[in-house]
């Protein structure tokens, strides 16, 4: 077998083998095929596309690159979830717990951030004592004892994919849908859930920038779970603002202890029960997705998800008392107001302008070695369809010195859409794509 | 500028400008841009293709990568010829010494072959005492006293080409008829002819496996010349057979003369006048190609274009007297002949696979560094339209052995396609492209 023969293979539209396709990743892994010849094949990749068995075949190829957890020592079926990244998501800080005290087992590994925000691991660190990296032991005793471990991504998981990412990264390669499937489920798979319920970014603040897009990848991903023998199920959700009010890493800890006491705002408890709910069916522990929100949001109202949120950030040495008292969290000495330049209703929110906003405050790192600063951020007093006067404030900024923010306020300002119209709002739930179908709610 | 950007936009279907490309090609010359940038650039060039414009930006970026020769101090207007490559194919032996009696200075830098035969500069050293290294001084003072001069390319002309093909060949992306035609127009223009005439193979035994291929390479190229300013013409010609009798380097030559001569095969002598008349058109010599052709038929018929031969390889240290007694260039010293297995007529001969059997017998190079046998070869007895029995001697190898190549032999056989009907023939010359447009004979 030859690299150039395969990237000619799939150059002219041919179907690659399992074999063939492991024959390149493997290869690649190794050193022995190199950049050139694999950014070729990406490029043939983004303009042929993959059927579905070559997606699985790259998927399992990545998947089995490097390490592989095995989470068979905890009873029950291990559900995973997965955003596709968006700012101010903090839906695993609430859904984890919460599927947890609803008898789902959680495993879960997570990632730092680079750009907008801290990732799950950054956020749950801003949390004083909070410790996220546990040998496996540890984290397996944990998850069979109280149910749910949220750790760090350790050990070598998938570096196929790394090093295959960091190249389509360069080369203008990354938009190809079964290539990004492939970088998830590769990772998911290598993770060691039994299922995986993933939640899919639509709009203007996210990588999939129409509901139609971000379905496909759905699709692809969902196929990928299915052809590999892990249940999945894909929640399509808007990004065309940010999730709940708060972006910063305390800021949307406090926001998730918020929800899980049950006062969160509403678009983030409504896209937590959903993901919630599909982990529950996944996990077995309900019949529907309608019967598990149900069953959900008896945990959030007896008290059962914020206390297993509290056993979690104990067992893991953080202190848990901040869910009683969040100025217990990192703090910012400084709330400067945003105010609105324009008058009528909030048509949108660019997301991604203001997660860029965020990370210049010194919520999020630009370069991967930045030290992040917990306490700062933006919480938004205006979401889309909110009414708007001149002056009147639009978002507040937490920093660390009164003054010298004034370029970031100008970002935060621009990142409104103010129109005149009161704007038709979609649903934050756009689709819902399983292994049978699709079902859309727009 | 960054490589990454120009890769999107390539890939996005939209049109590079010339600085864009100079910085791609530039930048990858000089190490900058690496391969692996640039192997998916040239997959997204595959399948979007290149304008005219980008294309020709492209040719001039790769001309400019290294040295250019400067034939202004020899008078005239120098017409440089190229063949897109070819078995049997010594055209240039004759054509250079033919127009260069017309009046067209011919100043010639040829290359050495890899494959089935040498190439022409291995075929003219087939002859004692050719010396294909002259210095620039000397080859211009020789093609502005006696009108020739053929040498090996010296120099570093378009390396930035050199690098883009050897890439292309491992990355599966050498099939893009923009980049083949760049490939070929950048060395033509670094080496300062002021027209190029372009011999365009098509069939069986030819890059480009039909006609309607070829002549869309022909068309790229001649539009790379326009937006130049080099006048380019391209002359399709058939390839389901090799061209001549002779195939080998010593045994060439020997054609050559032969069709110098007046006595050489039809359709190599064919093709001769024809590349040869839009030559002199291009170099001003004649008003039309017919007239063109005329003209140098009196040349054949006169002696003159023969006299140019031996004076051109007298220049160069070569024995002229080679032209009059044969026998004094490099024999094989053993004749086997290939006998038909089959009845009928000769339909086709698969040129290349010919074109191996000569290689293995020590007529080209498997790997750059083998030494070329340059007597050995094959002589066709058989071509296409023939009729042939069982037992009746099809061709002829010339070998140093009297046994030992009988794997060789069963290859020669197994290249000629027998049937039962006469087959009907099409003509040598498919089609002429100019800046004016395509003449098809077929």
């Amino acid at each position: 077998m030859r690299a150039v023969d395969l990237i000619a293979k799939k150059r002219d539209g041919a179907e690659l083998s399992h074999d063939e396709l492991a024959f390149l990743t493997d290869g690649y892994c190794r050193g022995d095929i190199p950049d050139y010849q694999m950014s070729a094949f990406a490029m043939a990749v983004l303009f042929r596309g993959m059927t579905p068995a070559e997606t699985a075949s790259l998927t399992l190829a990545m998947a089995r690159s490097g390490d592989q957890v095995d989470l068979s020592p905890i009873p029950g079926i291990k559900v995973d979830k997965h955003s596709t990244g968006g700012v101010g998501d903090k839906t695993t800080l609430i859904v984890a717990p919460l599927v947890a005290a609803a008898g789902v087992p959680v495993a879960k590994m997570s990632g730092r951030g680079l750009g907008h925000t801290g990732g799950t691991i950054d956020k749950l660190e801003s949390i004083p004592g909070f410790r996220a990296e546990l040998q496996r032991e540890a984290f397996l005793a944990q998850v069979s004892e109280i149910g749910i471990s949220v750790i760090g991504q350790s050990g070598n998981l998938a570096p196929a994919d790394k090093k295959l990412y960091a190249l389509r990264d360069v080369t203008a390669t990354v938009e190809s849908i079964p290539l990004i499937a492939s970088s998830v489920m590769s990772k998911k798979i290598a993770a060691g859930a039994d299922a995986i319920v993933l939640d899919v970014k639509a709009g203007s603040g996210a990588f999939m920038k129409t509901a139609a897009e971000a379905e496909k990848l759905a699709q692809a991903m969902v196929r990928i779970g299915t052809e590999v023998g892990r249940q999945t199920a894909a929640i399509i959700s808007d990004m065309d603002q940010p999730l709940g009010y708060r972006i910063g890493n305390a800021l949307e800890v406090q926001e998730a202890i918020e929800t899980l006491q049950g006062i969160g705002p509403e678009d983030l408890t409504s896209l937590c029960l959903t993901l919630g709910a599909h982990m529950a069916v996944l996990g077995g522990v309900s019949a529907s997705v309608d019967e598990a929100k149900e069953f959900l949001k008896s945990k959030l109202a007896s008290g059962e998800a914020l206390e297993k949120f509290k056993a979690f950030v104990a067992a893991q040495g953080g202190d848990a008392t901040v869910a009683d008292d969040p100025t217990k969290l990192p703090q910012a000495f400084y709330e400067v107001e945003v105010a609105a330049d324009a008058q009528g209703y909030v048509a949108s929110i660019d997301a991604e302008r203001l997660g860029h906003a965020a990370m210049l405050l010194g919520a999020g790192r630009a370069a991967k070695d930045d030290a992040i600063d917990y306490g700062v951020g933006l919480t938004l007093r205006k979401k889309a369809g909110d009414p708007v006067k001149i002056g009147e404030t639009i978002a507040v900024m937490h920093v660390r010195t009164p003054s010298g923010f004034e370029d970031v306020m100008e970002k935060v300002r621009a990142s409104y859409v103010i129109q005149a119209e009161k704007p038709a709002l979609r649903p934050l739930v756009l689709s819902v794509v399983t292994a049978s179908g699709v079902n859309r709610f727009v």
